[in-house]
């Protein structure tokens, strides 16, 4: 089943629109948890076995998993098997390279580690974009308009076709009749969303920066859903998985997944 | 010792600007050995010592490391581990991410796996740039104009202070003022090195798309150097790792090594 195809099923079926960030941080594990790579895995499993039917994606981000080293791949490895066949997984990992590179990129999301999609960098251009491409089957998620104030430094530069992240936008909307793409577009820029999604009505955006950056979830769906009220997949990790640092951590997580679930729906 | 005193000692030790690229790619691992992570681990601490006294700097390409999984963040650790202290090394990554992710990033390159310094996507800004910053200790390369094709796609895109790359080199030589940055700038655009020097004169520049991506290894001083005839890093990666199939692979690396040192120097 192709990314969208799965995606869209676990949307629908969980009537979820939230994505699970999974950033486990060594120093934020809960209570009872072992501040081990295995206590990571462990901890990541029971965050998965408590959210999985309310989220319609999961977004591990490599670079904690980086950070733990030649075991952390091993773990990334293996929460990602423990992810339901049904909920499709974005590795988010924001790299993008010249095409003998990036086809390795691939490699190592897709084929080693099994996930749907990928999240890409768009400096590059299109040959470092396109090994990403596996027709319909997975989905790239190109950077557009990023959640942190930084985005600010290139991003809205002017250029005789509007600001950076629209040409983004528009340019990814083009790809996306080669395989597909989606769009990262943080909850930090509500007034953005609506121009970005009229330049690419069909895409799916992944919308980071609810929670812990500031964005507001109630109002999204309004501002960045497509013409079928879909095409949102609503990013929070810290807020999920250290919602709480004692032995209820799992109870808590699913808490707030639901809590984050009926905002967006709005009730 | 800073990345920076280490590149320039190794440089003016081996009167050499060759920057080693390491990606090895286990298909074309040559005669004689076995195509396993060891295999790769074993192919690469031998290049490392035929080359190590004609290198002013080692750069592992992480993608090649990350498709062989678990086993291959084992062999980068590994052979970043079998450099001699002497010859720096840049962890050629091209992330970038929001501050606690860029955090996380940071400590894989340097604490896990002990890099000087990095390759950085500068897309998302400052504060993604900024936690790769230590002072003056390492040095964060920013992709500033690419050696691919794509780099027109969005690096030439014209604004209000010129093309988006020169937007970078400039905005990089302010940065510098917070920590060591450098800038990767394409062999494969000649005409444009000397302007991207003049917007960044005392950044050092990392130059990759000699030889298999077709860039010419002569003239890159003149285009590129800065005032003291120093400042370019000039990477070459397959031409050298690949030099051979056959068992005299080491010695081919040497003598290709050996060769793109001398075409830069002129002799």
């Amino acid at each position: 089943m192709s990314f969208r195809e799965k995606y869209l099923a676990a949307a629908t079926r969980g009537r979820t629109k939230v994505c699970v960030g999974l950033d486990p941080d060594i120093q934020k594990l809960p209570e009872g948890i072992e501040k081990t790579p295995e206590g990571v895995g462990r901890f990541l499993c029971e965050i998965i076995d408590a959210t999985h039917d309310l989220a319609c994606v999961f977004k591990p981000n490599f670079a904690f998993f980086g950070a733990l080293g030649q075991d952390g791949i091993g773990v990334l490895r293996e929460i990602i098997g423990h992810i339901p066949n049904d909920v499709p997984t974005i590795l988010d990992f924001k790299a993008g390279d010249i095409g003998n590179t990036a086809e390795k990129y691939a490699e190592m999301a897709y084929d080693v580690l099994q996930t749907d999609a990928v999240t890409v960098n768009p400096y590059m251009g299109f040959d470092a974009v396109e090994p990403f491409l596996r027709g319909k089957e997975r989905c790239v998620f190109l950077l557009c308009l990023t959640s942190n104030p930084g985005s600010a430094d290139f991003q809205r530069l002017e250029t005789a076709d509007g600001p950076l992240f629209e040409v983004v936008a528009r340019t990814a909307h083009l790809w996306s009749g080669q395989g597909d793409c989606g769009l990262v577009v943080g909850a930090t820029h509500p007034d953005d969303l609506p121009r970005v999604r009229q330049l690419a009505p069909t895409l799916p955006f992944l919308i980071p920066g609810v929670g812990s950056q500031g964005g507001s979830a109630a109002d999204i769906l309004g501002q960045a859903g497509d013409s079928y009220g879909q095409g949102v997949l609503i990013n929070a990790s810290r807020g999920i998985l250290y919602a709480s640092s004692g032995h209820d951590y799992a109870d808590a997580a699913r808490k707030a997944a639901e809590e984050l679930r009926n905002a967006i729906e709005g009730n």
